[in-house]
């Protein structure tokens, strides 16, 4: 496991007509504060990378569809420096992943309908803290 | 519109194969502190209802399909005292909802498929703040 980087499987609880999917506590060791909650939605075999954020923890979750995450630990003084790392994360699978700073993302869409992912971030959205390289920039296979 | 009920006309970002869906950021004034998000989700003509935080603030959206929500104002110092309101949220009508202690809030599945609110409450669940009365208890149609 890339370091820092935190799988948790959360909580789904039925209820009459539907479910309730936990996503995030305030006293989670995962919570590093509230910045800015959003969705992102990824079609069937769309791909969208790499970023990396300076100051950002990412808090994710997939309540519909099914998405693809690599990992990229960009962090020279981390032992897991220039591993990669690949999760699936959908309802059936309904794990968080917590993504520290320093680590690029890359996400895909495995859901042939609609793929749908949140974060919950610690801080809001600032262009300045973020990186961008294109696919091309780190050698994976992203084919389905 | 019933007192400190609030509804936001909400960001969607058109981005390459997808969109991002704006949901709360910690400068907004709807934000009262997190405590937790926690998704629920609904099927065709199932209601849920009534309960009333005595302490939380929802923030309340729904990323897929589309569910009704009925709020009934139960704060007799309210000018808006025994009002019902309605709303209908949706990916295509995405709005945000604020509900405030002391208001009764009701919820039914409208999209055949599947229906997801997520809320974002100012404090975690604690059976303590939450009253609950059956769906008869208030006399509202909810036939589709």
């Amino acid at each position: 496991m890339i370091n820092d980087l935190i799988l948790t499987d959360m909580k789904t609880i039925d209820v009459e007509g539907g479910s309730v999917l936990r996503v995030l506590r305030s006293n989670s060791n995962e919570f590093k504060g509230f910045g800015e909650a959003y969705f992102s939605t990824v079609k069937y075999k769309i791909t969208r990378g790499w970023k990396c954020h300076k100051k950002m923890t990412l808090n994710i979750v997939v309540p519909m569809g099914s998405i693809r995450f690599v990992v990229y630990d960009g962090r020279n003084s981390s032992s897991t420096f220039w591993n990669f790392q690949e999760f699936i994360l959908s309802r059936s699978n309904y794990n968080r992943l917590t993504i520290p700073p320093g680590v690029w993302v890359g996400f895909q869409g495995v859901g042939v309908e609609d793929n749908i992912l949140l974060n919950i971030a610690n801080i809001p959205h600032d262009d300045n803290e973020v990186d961008h390289v294109p696919l091309e920039e780190f050698d994976y296979n992203w084919n389905i």
